[in-house]
């Protein structure tokens, strides 16, 4: 299994505290030591960073932890191989393009028996069950709708796609356009919402803390969707098994 | 105009020279400073960096300067624009999945009046002239193809294509999938093979030299395609106008 981390703001916000803890996760306070990715928004436009070394001692992750990208949408995933060998091709999240948009995908979770037909222009380069599920979603996606849906409108869509994945095993995952973060739990998924008042946050796997009202506006919103809470001391909402959440301009929707 | 990168071996290596010496063109030795990117095949897989900041000062720059990626095909490219604004989502190298390949596009140039129709599945998410081009050889590449065609196949395909893109302007550019590098020159292009017995090679934009023959194997071969040639001391090739190179395994076939 993997762990997930998205984020979804209403002002370009840097992930460097979020990820700091969860790049841990990776080989460290936990054994998710199979890679790991992360891609941020930025407009329309994406960084998208992969490396199959473990996450804590990335020196890729450690220009991340350092180098403060702000971005409206970011997805980052560690990840523990179940299916599909170490190598880069397999690392998450990944990335197509569609509608002249850039979609970026992240999962969590094993399917069992999944091998949809892919006869449209989404092909998976690795050789993961995740991957292969993306391409599916893509190519259903592309046959709903002629253009960029509503966020609505995409959502009733996914929430059906999701059903039909999730019915083959665990299906966490977490989705963006760049304009909305959308979110779906089969078994492990939590949320917070970070907003005026903000207040001081601490790092449930490294002593870290953060007052975040010394660096926010009142008018900023942010929400943080994670596998395992990453502080100790917020009020984390776990998702209901089964359920599909959309996150626009930092609040679920 | 932009500069182009591109290098093609018949074992792993590292662009780390080379790309010292083309970086500093991104703002400090040369006026190429509205972003920049590179990226580096391992197998199937793809490290994608892009950066809007200039190559020079660029954090992520840095990173590659001193990260030693090791690949068999790399694209970069230093930006100065033309069409379309400076943005994360204008930079090259391009990237697209055709055939579940990945694949790499960069370009040097301007094209007058290039609208093709895009009516299958590869849309732009920038603003660019060359990510149309980009767009509109996948979709001509699909076309032509029903799976990854072989190298000497795609060759032939790839030199008609060009030809029509290049009637509408200066069409400089590189195109990988990780199992060879396609180069065409409108106007400026040079190549460089290095080979057995190996010899020292100078920097043109820094005083920078190297002795490839320790870092070497006898067996090693690398090709270096570039804008305009990057060290002082070694006999550099020029591309014909309208020429279309492939380099697989290091040598241009």
């Amino acid at each position: 299994m993997c762990q997930l981390l998205g984020m979804n703001c209403n002002t370009p916000t840097d992930v460097v505290f979020s990820f700091t803890g969860f790049a841990e996760r990776g080989g460290r306070t936990d054994h998710h030591a199979d890679g790991w990715g992360i891609a941020f928004f930025e407009g329309r436009g994406l960084r998208h960073f992969v490396d199959h070394e473990p996450a804590c001692a990335s020196p890729v992750a450690e220009l991340i932890r350092h180098y403060p990208i702000k971005s409206k949408n970011v997805i980052s995933h560690i990840r523990k191989a179940t299916q599909g060998v170490v190598a880069l091709e397999n690392c998450h999240p990944f990335v197509r393009e569609l509608w002249g948009r850039y979609w970026v995908f992240a999962h969590n979770g094993d399917l069992k028996d999944f091998h949809p037909r892919l006869h449209a222009a989404f092909q998976p380069v690795g050789s993961t069950d995740s991957e292969r599920a993306f391409c599916w979603i893509m190519q259903e996606m592309a046959k709903s709708h002629a253009g960029v849906p509503s966020v609505a409108e995409l959502t009733i869509t996914l929430r059906e796609l999701a059903a039909r994945v999730a019915s083959h095993g665990t299906f966490n995952f977490m989705l963006s356009n760049g304009q909305a973060l959308w979110a779906h739990a089969s078994t492990h998924l939590h949320y917070v919402e970070r907003k005026h008042p903000f207040a001081d946050a601490q790092l449930a796997d490294e002593d870290l803390h953060i007052d975040f009202a010394r660096t926010t506006t009142p008018d900023d919103r942010v929400a943080v969707v994670v596998t395992a809470p990453l502080t100790t001391n917020e009020a984390w909402t776990a998702f209901a098994p089964g359920e599909l959440k959309v996150f626009v301009d930092g609040r679920a929707v």
